[in-house]
């Protein structure tokens, strides 16, 4: 059925202010806005929660009774009358006064005529989205083509495909003859007819019984912008309360982590707590969330389900660490310990026990407000090896920092503050161990091998670089948001770039795989950066058909075998501590469950590409440019099983890094 | 192993010219150029032999023995000597002079710089073709990555990337662990990682086991320019003599009829034939194919194996209908006995039993030299009906003929003759029955309703058109050459067109399905020409894996169950004696034995395109225009499994035909 998802926008931002001012103390704010802003969370991180109501002529009076005291955030409501259905004949009657269609699901029969009166009725209400019932299988051809020709003349709204969260046709009797319905397929099909299109993206629908997880993971690489959630899929609790199911709370915590909107469908199931007494939620320690009696508005009939998205919202974990990187917390990621590790064994390899009397020239390049600073001296201190530290920082008020904690510590006669960029800087003597964090701050994977290369115009001839090596990981993704930007772009370039990217919206598809591993310890001018692999990913079993719309390249520093990653414990250690980049495939590869998936990866480097005009260095690449003067590098890669795809960048004619061009989405 | 392609070019054509002089009996002559030009054929399709060679430092000597006394056509020969082999070290050493390289099989380990040396020497020596060593599986992404570097540099050469035929590997000593290695496969993912490259295509080494046919039949949508054969496929018959198994000459003929050039290889085998005694070649009539004395040349060692191939060459068919057709022979396609049968059922539609003195008007458009008026005639007679005939013809040659024929026959009374292009005709009355054969010549399936429509000018309101319906038929094809034309344009338009083809160099992977009937027998302004319909061709399970570039849609012309075709006999008849139209793929699909290929077709018209801003039309479209203004007709396409593609053509943004802009490869 189509419907209409109507924010309460400027009304919503009124009922807020008007909210602010009745409401004082902090803690009960959040209780009354649920999934509004959350202490420490950006703006952008507002989570919405809407209802799905029935047909009622009286729109104004839906919009009051749903949105108003601070229930839902908008409302999905259907266009039209349920009862109300045209015939071809009336509709020819009626001539230039069209009698408006009802969307039934003759829709999806492709009386297309229809389908586009309703939405453009929707576009002409000036709705934000609009709902779209499910196609009925993978084979929806002409459901797609409606939809293409309504999206042609429809230049903003959004259309949200209604697609049950199932897996298995459960309604199938016996074992045998049971047919698979995986309504990701069912998305999968109508997507690639529409190649891709970003206007169209989805509202699931969450059922009781839910997939497995792996198979679950599949959606958050999708532009789902709902999750649809119908009361009888909430349990009741002893005391008679909804409460979800464990794999249903976390699902939805995923949902709300990736910003999907919640929508409440359905009649009220459940008891509707009085005012003033505690709500049971689900196992926690939140058991007196009442509504303040200061409140006292006629309460919703859904506001116990409303209650409980909040209550999930307030549990939400604190923000991974990508989300921090992102807002700007890098010095939080830094892994201090690990480092301090890493310097006390290149102390040690340095430094032999019966020379400990000699000083050892250490430089902290990025030193920031100097958690490797001290690390750095604490592991002088264990290992007894004497050490003089540059700390060399561009940011001033870091620098101001650093000053405060050299004299603070009293190691003004150890570490000297530069407050320099490091790319200008000059160093008065040679390192015999340079300590950087440059990798993760540059965060071009391609050029890392460069870039440890370069670290040795700062060291001696025999000096430790920390890391002295790295792994690249890799590991195939759905994308959609991703692929939708790359081939906005039309054209084939796009399709054969590296892009440095936020890998919020993406599901990963099989467990990372090294890639190419690059080692400085024996530092040679001679040696290669030039790499191939070809690697297999085995795609799970239980998680269905998927679609690859390329890889994730993260790194794993090390010094020798110590981790410099915050998740020091793990073989493949949290790849996304760092900056990874997004290899895009120009034609996405469908798999089936537990095939093989084979990709094949070079690293090209050649400095015959200097001919092709290059002219200025950015200052990014400075650094490589001094050490490795023209040298340019790229990657090219492909797939061959299950089906071979072209030879993506081939000879780097697409991009290369080096001393120019680099795209950037 | 690297081989050279050497055609013996203007040296070939002095000795064609010198044999000329030699041989003056027709028949004498064939059998001394068995794969030259053949009578009735065109210069085109003259066949070409070569052999392939081991390495001789002495290149002058080989060409000599194997080009000279019309022995082979080219050479295929080692651009090495096989025994040497350059080391890495010794390459650096040669510095500014560089040792050749030989191409041994380190080149499928991705030496690039080999390949490319090797290559660089072929295209410095100017030669034709660089034969390329076979891929070892379908994993060849290294491979084809060098291959990738050497067609950049390469802008004339073409490389043959040698592919043995196989499909099971027979090592494999126990049924369940057999592992299953088809060639086709692996030349699939080669060009698939290669893009279709155009300089990139097969030499096909015929083994003694030969596939399924179905799956052979796949190399005929591919870029198979040579199939070598080695001496040890031949069989020996009776006498001694060299011969092929009939499979063999099957696919031999094939491969001739597609213009694939034939290249011996091997030691001979079989006893050479003594001058003057009869060549007993497998089961045929023509056992005294001896070589003429008056040719005293010392013979070749592999002439038997020459002699053979030349053998099949003559005895191959005539030229199918469609070559008729290409070159010009239109007339002969005609089946006036159809027509005249469909035309006696007209008239005894037309005129009651008890009514046989009503004169009925009929014409016959486009009559040509008068095959249909001479049918009509002869209807008319076996009914007992009677009749007025206007013949409108436009080639002004061909209404000298019919001129005679009316006289000769003294048919004055009964035919008129209007010499005059049909589209400019006002006929001085309308006609009972109308025959035509416009479909065939106008050759855009797509318009054939709206061409069926616009005959009802010349007909009274309840006239009867012959053909007064057709029936479209779809199957789905490989065609490497189409797909790599349309690709050439670089973009997604000429991706969403339909193609008025020549269809030789295809290869068709299931049999037709009826796609859209069309049906004029009850004329109405009102009825709409819009079709929809979903097919789904099923694989044979023996072919072996396909990649589908397309579908070809071909006509069958009816008037009520009278077929009009040439082959009237068969359910789906000859569809290939109409021209065909080809819908490309804008990503190959790659389907399995067996599986299903869901294919979705519609056709749409519109009157609302004219405002894209169309002005004049084309001639061809005249009749069109007449009839239905300014329609526009356009296909849409898509496939739904085993994977969707995205719809082809969407709202007919890239073609459509109506008024105006066809386009045409």
């Amino acid at each position: 059925m189509t419907k209409q998802v109507i924010k309460k926008e400027t009304e919503q931002k009124k009922h807020k202010k008007q909210r602010r001012k009745e409401v004082v103390e902090e803690e009960e704010r959040k209780k009354k806005m649920p999934l509004g802003e959350k202490q420490g969370w950006e703006k952008s991180e507002s989570r919405y929660c809407g209802v799905e109501t029935e047909f009622d002529d009286d729109m104004p009076g839906v919009l009051t009774s749903n949105l108003s005291h601070g229930f839902f955030d908008f409302v999905v409501a259907p266009l039209m009358n349920p009862t109300y259905r045209p015939s071809l004949v009336e509709k020819e009657a009626s001539g230039s006064s069209p009698v408006l269609p009802f969307a039934s699901s003759d829709l999806v029969l492709c009386l297309s005529q229809w389908s586009s009166h309703v939405i453009e009725w929707a576009s002409h209400l000036s709705l934000q989205a609009c709902l779209l019932p499910s196609p009925k299988s993978t084979s929806c051809a002409n459901y797609a083509r409606c939809v293409n020709q309504i999206l042609q003349g429809l230049p903003n709204m959004q259309l949200w495909l209604r697609i049950p969260l199932v897996k298995t046709d459960e309604d199938a009797m016996d074992e045998n003859s049971r047919k698979i319905v995986d309504s990701w397929e069912v998305w999968n099909s109508f997507r690639l007819l529409r190649e891709h299109h970003s206007q169209l993206s989805i509202a699931l629908d969450i059922m009781g019984t839910l997939p497995s997880i792996t198979s679950l993971g599949r959606w958050f690489g999708e532009p789902v912008r709902a999750a649809m959630i119908s009361t009888n899929c909430f349990l009741t609790n002893a005391r008679g309360y909804s409460c979800l199911s464990k794999s249903h709370q976390n699902l939805l915590t995923a949902f709300l982590n990736h910003s999907v909107q919640v929508v409440i469908s359905g009649k009220p199931l459940h008891s509707v707590p009085k005012t003033g007494s505690g709500l049971a939620f689900n196992g926690s320690n939140v058991n007196n969330q009442s509504v303040p009696s200061s409140f006292s508005h006629p309460s919703h009939p859904l506001k116990t389900y409303l209650d409980y998205i909040g209550f999930l919202f307030q549990k939400m974990d604190p923000l991974p660490e990508q989300e921090l990187l992102k807002l700007g917390f890098r010095d939080c990621l830094r892994s201090p310990l690990q480092y301090q590790r890493a310097i006390h064994e290149a102390l040690l390899d340095r430094v032999p026990e019966e020379n400990t009397s000699v000083t050892t020239i250490l430089m902290v390049v990025e030193a920031g407000r100097g958690p490797l600073v001290r690390a750095s001296l604490q592991a002088a201190e264990e290992t007894g090896r004497k050490i003089k530290v540059y700390a060399v920082e561009k940011n001033p008020n870091a620098v101001v920092t650093l000053h405060s904690l050299v004299k603070l510590e009293g190691w003004e006669d150890i570490v000297t503050i530069i407050s320099c960029d490091m790319r200008h800087w000059n160093a008065p003597e040679e390192a015999d161990i340079l300590v950087s964090e440059m990798l993760g701050t540059i965060g071009d994977n391609e050029l890392s091998p460069e870039c440890l290369d370069g670290a040795q115009r700062f060291l001696k001839r025999d000096g430790i670089s920390i890391p002295s090596s790295y792994t690249s990981f890799i590991q195939p993704v759905t994308a959609s948001k991703l692929y939708n930007d790359v081939k906005s772009h039309n054209d084939v370039a796009h399709f054969e770039a590296a892009y440095t990217v936020e890998l919020h919206n993406i599901a990963r598809l099989a467990p990372p795989q090294p890639l190419f591993t690059f080692n400085h310890l024996d530092y040679s001018a001679k040696k290669s950066n030039e790499r191939y692999k070809k690697l297999c990913f085995k795609m799970p079993s239980d998680a269905g058909s998927a679609l690859v719309h390329g890889y994730v390249e993260a790194l794993v520093l090390l010094y020798k075998d110590v981790h410099l990653g915050t998740e020091p414990s793990t073989a493949t250690p949290n790849m996304f501590s760092w900056f990874a980049i997004f290899l895009p495939l120009r034609t996405p590869v469908c798999t089936q469950p537990g095939s093989d998936l084979e990709a094949n990866f070079w690293r090209c480097c050649s400095s015959s590409k200097v001919q092709r005009g290059l002219a200025a260095l950015t200052s990014k690449y400075k650094l490589l440019h001094d050490c490795s003067c023209l040298m340019q590098v790229w990657y090219e890669w492909c797939v061959t099983s299950p089906c071979a795809s072209a030879i993506h960048n081939s000879n780097g004619r697409s991009y290369w890094i080096g001393p120019i061009r680099y795209l950037q989405l």
